[in-house]
């Protein structure tokens, strides 16, 4: 496996300067998180759900979150609507697919929206992401559990079946594009600590989808990204609440030097 | 254009004495920092949304919020039903057009509110406000756009059309009661890099109103309590994550010396 | 009274090590903080409330919280299918009648809970346990009012009558479980400075439940936990913004030299 040299730090840069909107359909747990990674890595976060105005939102963005972590049967159909100007519109649409595996509700809206619409990123634990793909897992909440099979085949396979690229976190994470599969090895323990990473991350892979075309590339970009500044904070933090706060301050922070000595990003063989 | 020396030290010594209740219908983005904001300030927030019970909150209530971040349809009619029983107690009501222009949901719920409802205080950045006061402008998400028109007209005549006070914020805040204008030159560049903080400004003003009649006054004085709160966070803050805890904590401890010294309003002529 | 030594350390690497699941149906408020408590506890969160979903999710949890603050009719009504699928499981029921006696739909939808649903901890402020109880009493907002009857007798009683354990928080806590009665005086007055420490304390009572059937003492085992955790931030915080987040800091690092010097729980007579 080879180390990838990735332009992580011209892609950040590209978001501080275009500041895309990105517009989310999330849950109401993390949902302030989600519109402040958006906003501190210089981009424009819009959150609105009601399905009189979603299509017009997605008109508006440059990018779109599908999160469905509290969600109801009404919810989702609001999400397909904001899909499917997205997908008119041509933006990127990101499908977090939060807690699938654990109720049949999560798993057939989540099937729902990638079958009725265009999904170009399905993101999400082992277990969540091994469920989608058709995989026999079982799901303790929201955490990953052990996955049996090989991660990286069920990235890549996901991706070739759906077209879109795949992104399956956990202490490492896989990045797949169908063609490309890559890891990234940045982050930090204290992630796992705290509520919210997971749903930071997908808001923070959308944002540099929408500046960046090759989504593998920008999904990595935008993961690595996130997780140095993890890597930043945790040093300075005395426990999870303080890791939080400096999240926020070593993203606004992210500096080339900081960023290109960091990022771990391999390419599969 | 001169200075204007507001009592603003002695309504938020009133705010922490007499504790008044202000009852939100907000978005669920920020609806955790508009509810802390107010008991910071020493005041007591109720965040309460079903069309059962609105009308009995509003009731209890020495102020009410009505913040459109995050509306549907139905959260628009219980807005209504809270204005209405805010209305018939005498209480002041606080509209945050939060995204007017973007949508025709936003706009369309915005005019049916100040129509149907007594509305005291219209609060948004410039270009929601213009909308609202029918201008031609176009919004990108949330963020103030440049708004052609001259903003002290904008303001001072919706407020003497609407025969409320007008809040417009941005760089400097616009404070308008249809006679008198005021601007508010404090506040700190740290406040546009994190998401809440024009809600917490919302939620400031209406905690204000709820303990002084002259509401341009207390928009004023609201205003100028947090964004002074603002300067001294942003003092110490070591970037937008740390600056929103300080926030709070410099919030709490203002004192006289502190806000008298920093605070600057100004008459327009 | 005398000084009750109780196991709380050891629960609380019960929770550690067994990371119990915690099924929320709570308020928009605090939802974050309900989520994030009892993971920096060691536990595993899921907040879920569609109705399709919520039987199932219950079914694979360890305890459920039902948090009424942003309460609809519909809301209470997946309420009581989580509640139903935890009874038939034999997981515990905490329920939080956050803001009761506020409204009428407060009252009759924490009534409708009680009687329909097998509930195994009620818990609330003095004011709101007493308008439960069937005691006489105003509320304003959902801060604790000034109520005459003898608050453990209240508790005690309600406590036999529903055959649950009863919780009253205030500036000393009374847990009955209708035979045993205890106080707990830890705590720090800027809890009350901020919004979310008396869900969050639920949060932690619903996750010391699900590894101890005793539930007095899980009741107090988990409030002793978290107001010692709040001791130790108030110490280091510079006012209400940092202690919360120096109140995860120090929950997640709590020891037991540190809780066993700290906890001050008595036996009422």
């Amino acid at each position: 496996m080879r180390k990838e040299r990735i332009q992580a730090f011209e892609l950040l840069q590209k978001v501080r300067s275009e500041k895309p909107v990105v517009h989310h359909l999330t849950n109401w747990v993390t949902i302030y998180d989600c519109a402040n990674i958006v906003k501190v890595l210089g981009a424009s976060p819009i959150m609105a759900h009601a399905p009189e105005e979603v299509a017009q939102m997605s008109g508006i963005a440059n990018a779109l979150v599908l999160n469905i972590g509290t969600l109801t049967v009404e919810f989702v159909e609001s999400m397909k609507l904001a899909a499917k100007s997205a997908n008119q519109k041509g933006i990127p649409v990101v499908l977090d697919v939060c807690g699938a595996g654990a109720t049949a509700l999560r798993d057939e809206s989540s099937l729902a929206l990638i079958d009725q619409c265009r999904i170009d990123v399905i993101k999400g634990n082992a277990s969540e992401v091994a469920r989608i793909a058709g995989e026999n897992v079982r799901t303790k909440g929201v955490d990953a559990s052990r996955v049996e099979a090989d991660l990286e085949i069920v990235a890549q396979r996901l991706a070739q079946a759906r077209r879109c690229a795949v992104v399956i976190t956990g202490k490492e994470d896989i990045i797949s594009d169908g063609t490309k599969t890559f890891l990234v090895r940045n982050g930090h323990p204290l992630m796992g600590s705290i509520v919210g990473t997971g749903c930071m991350a997908t808001s923070a892979i959308a944002t540099f989808c929408a500046v960046e075309k090759d989504l593998g590339l920008a999904c990595c970009a935008g993961l690595v990204v996130f997780e140095v500044a993890a890597e930043c904070a945790a040093k300075k933090a005395k426990g999870p609440g303080t890791f939080k706060e400096l999240l926020y301050d070593c993203l606004y922070a992210l500096d080339r030097k900081t960023l290109e000595s960091s990022q771990r990003v391999y390419r599969a063989p």
